[in-house]
């Protein structure tokens, strides 16, 4: 397993770092850390190091950095997924498996069929713990949601999940989204204004996907893809 | 939506089919589907067809077949993913993304440091569902599970995840297995005798994933290669 990693809002540096909050509660109370315990550091910006609790009163603990590195961000991390969010754990489940494969970013999309996106601290916390658990250097940026047309606007490289489009080629590395309909799958109206707008339409399997599903396997056939340029 | 799909044990064919047992059940009780109603049947082995419902007695479904197709399984039913099972629902959730995505089949594997593989009717229950649910056409084969040096000795091309090998590769379509280890990872001896009988070890991303995220990734990397040969 390694270190237990604490996540801090600071940016890092070597030196006496003050952990405060619900993170020093759950070093101390959950994680029984004490002084002397090893223990790494994560700012979520990929500033990460090892580090020594130097103290740990209630509701705060103080850890020595000897030194910090700066991780570069994976090819991955140019990837945008835009999808309307699936409901309770299941978003949870997607927040999750984006981080574990190093997705840079997730944007909740208004659409006609969507559930309402809901509960953004719960998926920050989820997008927190998750980068915890598998060492990831820089957060999931949650972003505001948007609705179809809006994202339509934005400039950069668009593809969108399309049972009739051709399969989904990555091309060269990010930044890049792929935007993912909800159950039932983006209106036609929708879809017009993305095709419209550029977007290319993605074939992401032979069978009908839940919409984690479409977005992991987007998210990994690009990730493998652009691990090869 | 489309048609509801009803899941039936015997090979299809075109004429009156006779659907029993917990479908029957379902069909009448909970898709309340009454004579005159249009439904799919499909067989799991790729026959697959619309048809009418010509009865609908407690317990019992008969439905007209006009024609039955035969699908072709897609190239990713080429893979096997085996795998040391998640917990509960974590292993549903594998089962049903692998359903989506079009794995050929799960092996649960016996491993040091894994959980028991447990509860394979709940798992043929998610998988019927999600077959119905994806229209995939030939059923995810559930095999029984195999310590990790019975994987080994078994034939065919062995990629196993391993966050110290290269990027995976998926080459040419299938068969192939990929063979992912607990929480904790293979032990050094349940690597080394994977290594020995000739596994490719195959990193699947930059972070440290759970296992449903990491067969999901290694599935779609294949499926995503091989709809391209």
């Amino acid at each position: 397993m390694g270190l237990r990693t604490l996540l801090v809002a600071a940016p890092l540096a070597p030196g006496r770092v003050e952990v405060s909050g619900a993170e020093a509660h759950h070093a101390r109370d959950v994680l029984r850390l004490r002084p002397g315990d090893a223990v790494r550091l994560c700012d979520g910006a990929g500033r990460q190091g090892a580090g020594t609790v130097a103290e740990a009163a209630p509701g705060r603990l103080a850890v020595t950095l000897a030194e910090v590195e700066t991780a570069t961000p994976p090819s991955i991390a140019g990837l945008t997924i835009a999808c309307a969010l699936p409901k309770g754990e299941r978003a949870a489940d997607l927040v999750r498996m984006l981080t574990e494969i190093g997705v840079g970013a997730l944007r909740p999309l208004v659409t006609a069929r969507g559930e309402r996106a809901s509960a953004p601290e719960r998926l920050a916390r989820v997008a927190a713990e998750a980068l915890k658990q598998c060492r990831r250097a820089h957060a999931l940026i949650l972003l505001p949601p948007l609705p179809v047309a809006a994202l339509a606007a934005d400039s950069g490289r668009l593809m969108v999940a399309d049972p009739h489009g051709s399969p989904l080629r990555p091309g060269a590395p990010g930044p890049a989204t792929v935007a993912i309909g909800p159950e039932g799958g983006f209106t036609e109206a929708e879809l017009g204004t993305l095709l419209a707008a550029g977007a290319e339409p993605a074939r992401l399997g032979p069978h009908v996907m839940r919409i984690e599903t479409a977005a992991v396997c987007a998210a990994a056939a690009c990730a493998a893809a652009w691990e090869h340029p």
